[in-house]
């Protein structure tokens, strides 16, 4: 099978490039980059050197959907929305690591995103790709939305506990923090390393664009509206995100008895390892990999549950889980190409 | 006037030495260490070379009490209970760094503490030394509980708010992350560096020592029982804390309302920065410095009320603060030998 | 085929048990531990949770021998030298991350390790595994004494230059610095978070035990005796090394001209990429990955032939490097199970 | 006195900025900004809020004349160099931070700086400021040229044993290493958090331009022309340099013998702390201080002789030397506003 890269300099494009190179059955035809068109790919990621020879083209559409069968974007946002409806016409099936097409409420995403939402026939036949919960509907996708780092993290998190109907949906804080990669590779004062470094830091209280992402899947799932807090932070690390979920049990329940419920509901699903009790995962403990490891602690005290989920924001937050959705679409394993395991320390 | 500094080969100890060098009134006249008695300040801490020329000292306590006035004690947990009552009886002041004389509740010191509880006679005229808040009762102390690094960051975030009744004292959420140094300089592998480097932990869920301290006192100023919900996280850096507390509003209040309401609160605090509205500190920001910052966010969306607290957890959270209840217990300026803004960058 | 590592609890082991399991041809069949046996390797290393499934078991030399074809050593210092003989005599295979069989002579081993050398016998049969420079002793070997990650960085940077008679063998300055996963993972107030983080170190200056492997291998290839001054240095990060490496040209000769030299002599070695002019590699370029990156420059003021030398020391610089040995001593394509590019950023 | 910044909005200026906001003797009058002029100080660096009050200004050289006596030019370069004459011609003193008149030679300030020199007869009545060296010229100076970082960390490293004609002043080595800091706050993909972050990175060999700083003050000390192999690396971490200096010893020396050398050397210098043998200084332990730390090691197999040099880039390498040098014009005792410890950890 033959795929395209469109968005070449970013990480996630860089990530997606990696997990490509060793995957059995893809074959990686085209990076596109606007900016970059015409540069080897090895002199802007110099790490890439003599393992992969490729430059960096122009987008051409209508030649490019006649040699590829899937494309991914890895662009920044409101790019892919404009492309991506030719290469559905054109047959080619999309995966979008962008915002573009993740909210189906052109209302919500003009009020998150500050910009005109994506055609809306388009976006009615996105499906969302959060990969354990939506598996059968990626199976048919044409146009999948790959999930927002923290989205993916938080909801792993708390839709089996939203599912069982043990906790109260009003009362959800979602504390997160990420490492610096998920800012991308845009050049910016916060992210300049001297500012960073030695520094913790909150940001966008309140504004955050994966905010509306969360509160539509966690709607779909309990069935009723619901908002939920959440505060992004970032942390002097390069890859990585904890979401750290407060929720109030509306029933008693031991941390035992939900690590239970937890387990049974990822029976299948490789890639989201639930620990033991008294084992919460730490962010290095899925470097480089695409797990999503999920620690559970009821507070006897309080009866409050709280939910640890951590993942590689580059991994299972954005290329690994893209590449994972590129498998369920095409009926293979679903580690194909995924079988690392962590990087540590 | 004279002091000395019991637990000299800690990060308290050696943060109060540097302190104490630059204080105008005071002059360190002994460092104790029991493991180390004998050995120059210079061989454990090469960067106080040729600057601090002392040797540490093995501890007896009458001759102690002839030459100094007050004694600092940054001692691990269940040393300095044993001890103060003889400096106290001796007339010898003392400032407590560790947690043996924080909880009035010999119960809860018990259940948290896992050990005895210091003699009540002394517990009980252990003055709680959070400067700002109980100023009047550490100018005629005896014996100052310097409090704990995760309380001083959350107590000076939630108690003007609880002061002033505008939020569910009993929906207290606290996510509270700090840098390395807090763990002290005794080795371990959770902070072995490889193991914490490029890492992001959550610990001690709902287990931690400083919850009964942040809920005695939050008692005390809102006058009824309460519990808080409180997860400490590690971050891969050597100085700081955040303290992010989730609080629901009862009354509506804009940010705008409520940053007035704490910058009134805290105007004759000279440590106390509460930031206009949109500002957000970081925990750089208060790096070496005695400081605690404050940023205020009131979510329109759902009704919450975000508290961001950051200080250096070494500095306000400890030897700082430790050095501004000197001052104040001797009646000087607050700020004297605490003026140095935050090392930045 | 089947392997064992011996060791299993150190970093060194835990990376070839990333590498094993990705890797088509092996089974790990042992993971031998003295202090853990019994433990799940899980508990050790949470990362490897639900991915590898295996109890360190105590070491039985008899029976293992029956059921592996190699074994590698992970061990400190002074343990696989009484224990390889029995292996080799039972017809298994071993590959010695340790130093004990790289010096050949008794006496430099004993010099500088203080202690004594293992059986000469097997020393002398055991083959120096620097793999693109040894692989035709490596591909009959019974043991091999695989590099240490210094020697390994330094010896690739220098050794295409002493074979084509360009320096002065006699003024070589090997300037190197290592992540702090060199130190390994027991406990020492070196590599404390705290006193690392935010600092650069130089150590062992003129009695680093990796001095008398590189003169070894030099004075091979150089045919004449030869000392050399080298200083360690460590980084704040976890891994990677860098040698910078400073000589004096004996025949003038521009950057290109040996750049093209560098490019020729390793134009067979999938892992060793000589960078074009102007493009000097960082750690970071080779971070995760087998590869081993040179960087050439020419002063042309003074003279000076300055190398610089990267490889991730964990990887090729000890774990990559032994699974790279075990391919060749096999016969299979050197990069099986080491096709993985680095991981950026 | 009152003084003045011109460059306010990098770390040369805040740094400067906190050291003067503790000197006794000196007032800040004016922060220049020409890109911020108008703008809060607090608003360009969030920790100096209600600790510094001021806004910065355009620059008016007559206005600004009459009511400082000294001005500091923490400008990039080629900017100092079209401002000092005007202010020297009022009579103000100046440090300037920048290179603009460091180099006494137009020809190699153009071939290094690629572009034109500051008027020759401003060059010459500039004294180069590096303190401990040139007091009695800095004395008397109406312009002081204030060292780079590498300069000032490999001279004082270098000059003692150049004095003493004990090293070959044709084969010195300096291999350098500088925190990130040093590459200021303007914005650069080489020092984006994810890009720097786990990497370690060497950089201009050959052409760095305090090549030709370092020469010419070793050519003042030695009296014959050199030439010095230099070579600058970047590590993770914000503040701190080591310069390892490689030196043939001309006669037989043991490192003890060296040490006294430079201790007498230095012994009316409270700034340089040459350790004793076997200590060798790491970079933290002169963090945030105006210490130069030295270490000393002769290889007796090799007979070199290896200097060890540190401080922390922005403090003894910028701004805490421009305070030393202002102490010193002025009469002052040398280390006022600078008697802080190190930060540790």
């Amino acid at each position: 099978m033959k795929v395209a890269i469109i968005g070449g300099t970013g990480y996630g494009a860089v990530e997606l490039i990696k997990f490509l190179n060793n995957h059995p059955y893809v074959q990686l035809e085209a990076i596109i980059s606007h900016s970059q068109s015409g540069t080897d790919l090895a002199s802007v990621y110099p790490h890439t050197i003599d393992a992969i020879n490729m430059t960096m083209e122009a987008l051409n559409i209508s030649s490019l959907s006649k040699v590829v069968d899937l494309v991914f974007f890895a662009t920044p946002s409101n790019v892919s929305k404009d492309l991506i409806p030719e290469f559905i016409e054109n047959g080619v099936k999309c995966i979008d690591l962008s915002g573009d097409f993740r909210l189906n409420s052109p209302d919500e995403y003009e009020s998150w995103y500050q910009s005109t939402a994506a055609k809306q026939s388009y976006v009615d036949q996105a499906v969302y790709g959060l990969s354990e919960i939506y598996q059968d509907e990626i199976r048919n996708a044409q146009l999948i939305a790959n999930p927002g780092c923290y989205p993916t993290s938080t909801l792993l998190g708390l839709i089996p506990a939203i599912k069982s109907n043990i906790i109260d949906n009003q009362q959800i804080i979602i504390d997160a923090k990420t490492g610096v990669s998920g800012a991308g590779r845009s050049l910016s004062l916060n992210v300049h390393y001297s500012e960073m470094n030695e520094n913790f830091k909150a940001y966008k209280l309140g504004e955050h664009k994966h905010i509306p992402e969360i509160e539509q899947a966690l709607q779909w799932e309990a069935g009723v509206p619901l908002q939920v807090t959440f505060t992004p932070h970032i942390v002097p690390m390069t890859r990585g995100i904890m979401s750290t979920i407060y929720t109030n049990l509306i029933t008693e329940k031991t941390t035992k008895e939900i690590i239970d419920l937890y387990q049974s509901y990822y029976e299948n699903d490789p890639f989201v390892r639930v620990r033991p009790e008294g084992m919460i995962p730490s962010t290095k403990e899925v470097y480089g990999s695409n797990y999503c490891d999920i620690g559970i602690h009821v507070d006897k005290r309080t009866g409050k549950l709280t939910i640890i989920s951590v993942i590689d924001n580059l991994v299972k937050g954005a290329s690994g889980q893209a590449i994972q959705n590129m498998n369920i679409l095409n009926g293979w394993d679903v580690t194909t190409g995924l079988k690392q395991i962590p990087i540590y320390p």
